[in-house]
């Protein structure tokens, strides 16, 4: 029987940011880390939230990832910049690299930056979003050990690399973030960790069979949406994510999992267009809204009782999750209680 | 009972710019057009080939598309532009758009054009395909009038409006151009237009009941890739070459088909990057043929000759088609004939 905790979002957000800093992350580093993986679990986006403690942890703790701060710009032109993460965790990196991209789209109407020689970035829309909260276009995609077959083959060779999109309008913006696949691997990782058993068409064995077990669908592959697209899709986000910044690709990125000696060289890209070098803001906004408004009044599905854009669930759950607290399942609970134990922190949920 | 005509891409080619030359369009131009139809052809993309000349020239002919070069930049900074097709075909416009994108990118390191005012642009690899000769990566979206309803809905918003990337590596470059529907609506009318039938899980009717009948799913909605994934890639398409461009999206823009009075505003999106602002462009190149040459060394599934990469098997066709010519259904060959008949062209084929 799995049982689950509420906790406070700001309270798991600090327990995270403390444990984090006992490996020798900066209070600034740390937080951006812990906000990362809580924003995920606010927006129902499991996979990719304080579940992950454990790993990022211990990738810390046997220094195969870096706690330090190594970000460098190692080429930059008005509108594009490579960036060298210095093996730095994902999400220091990925926020220094929009940031600085959004502050080089302001000049000259975009930029678009890749990232090498770093690991795990966390959720993708957490950068889009940040590049719409500055009024511009963001796009971001990282790439990921194998976990999909080329469309003809069994054998994993592509990552569920992502690709998120986001534009502001008013309130909160619009932000599509999607795995090439019908469900990322993180769900079928969350579902073994959780004793649960998966949906077909979900995962195949390592030699193509479907599969309802999450351990086994691990061991193969994830089912491409669209079969040939989505596996393009994931190529891509490959050649832009490794080749382009001059990381890893494919099954030359080393396994965050199992592999904790040699660094993951994970790559990633950004991209942030300034609106307002295109159309009036104020008018974009709008249009988009006027959009939004007539998605949302279109005839409904039998027994649909909403339609929504991408990025108004998550939106909603968050500010749920925010008054209610955040469910967290009793597996995970006790593994942030252990690490506390093992790292000297108070628990404090 | 359909049969089919074998003809030569090049006399193809020139029969369709003579066509597009009576309406008054520019040797160039013409050609600009004719190449872009008769590439769909060579590729086996034949939804956007010259089976698309009929409705053209109408709509040429009924001057609801400006048979002139009227394509201007709007607003321009170092790494993007807007441009107005000033309702060219949107060939044309795109030609000129990722052309000065390119150009821009050589400078910036990359740059992201949106287009107003514009047409159907065709096939989307023909514009990325320019980018990745040029040694660039290029990525380009286009809007269309609906056809794929919001998930949770049986009415369509947005169209099958295509995302296409491209990259260079040794010989031809990697493309992916696709729909973010199981099936391009071309495909659907296509059907319609041969008389057959198509298979289930393309098309949905007006109440959003699966069918088989083109008829019956051009007047519905085809149905998005990995469901609300696809969706979310359509909308965020339409952002980007609707809104973020200043033209029409979603059920605003006119229909092709349908509407011989007002211009359809049709938008685009081009991103041109340079790759040697970010790697070495022959490191690039090899890093990609590795990854090419790894996929299609990966075991197949039974049943499966090989394994290709996005663009392989169209480069292969294109080819092929090149040598033996082109096939064309005995109702488009016989709809050439009576266009060259009504415009006082030659029929050569």
């Amino acid at each position: 029987m799995m049982s689950t905790y509420v906790v406070d979002w700001q309270r798991l957000r600090v327990l995270c940011q403390k444990l984090l800093m006992t490996q020798g992350m900066t209070d600034e580093d740390a937080f951006t880390v812990a906000d990362c993986l809580v924003d995920a679990d606010l927006c129902g986006v499991e996979s990719h939230g304080v579940s992950r403690m454990g790993i990022y942890l211990k990738r810390l703790q046997t220094k195969v990832v870096s706690s330090s701060f190594n970000v460098k710009i190692e080429k930059e032109y008005p509108a594009s910049m490579v960036i060298n993460a210095g093996n730095s965790m994902g999400m220091v990196a990925g926020k220094y690299a929009m940031k600085r991209s959004i502050e080089k789209a302001r000049e000259s109407g975009c930029c678009f930056t890749t990232v090498n020689n770093s690991n795990h970035y966390g959720m993708a829309s957490y950068y889009v979003r940040m590049a719409a909260e500055a009024g511009m276009a963001g796009i971001t995609g990282t790439n990921a050990p194998p976990n999909i077959a080329p469309w003809g083959s069994h054998k994993a060779y592509v990552g569920t690399n992502p690709i998120a999109f986001a534009v502001p309008k008013s309130g909160n913006p619009i932000i599509l973030d999607m795995a090439p696949s019908v469900v990322a691997m993180g769900k079928v990782i969350l579902a073994a960790k959780l004793g649960k058993s998966i949906p077909e068409g979900w995962a195949l064995t390592k030699d193509g069979k479907p599969t309802t077990d999450p351990n086994e669908g691990m061991k193969g592959t994830v089912v491409p949406i669209g079969g040939p697209k989505g596996y393009g899709l994931s190529l891509f986000m490959d050649i832009f994510s490794g080749i382009l910044s001059g990381a890893q690709f494919g099954p030359h990125l080393n396994n965050m999992w199992k592999d904790f000696k040699n660094p993951q060289n994970v790559g990633h890209f950004f991209c942030a267009i300034d609106i307002s070098k295109f159309v009036d803001l104020d008018t974009f906004k709008k249009r988009v809204d006027q959009m939004v408004s007539e998605i949302k009044a279109l005839p409904k599905n039998e027994g649909v009782d909403e339609i929504f854009v991408p990025g108004e669930i998550e939106y909603r759950r968050k500010a749920e999750r925010k008054r209610n607290g955040i469910l967290i399942p009793d597996v995970v609970y006790e593994e942030l209680k252990s690490l506390c134990d093992d790292n000297g922190v108070e628990f404090t949920l």
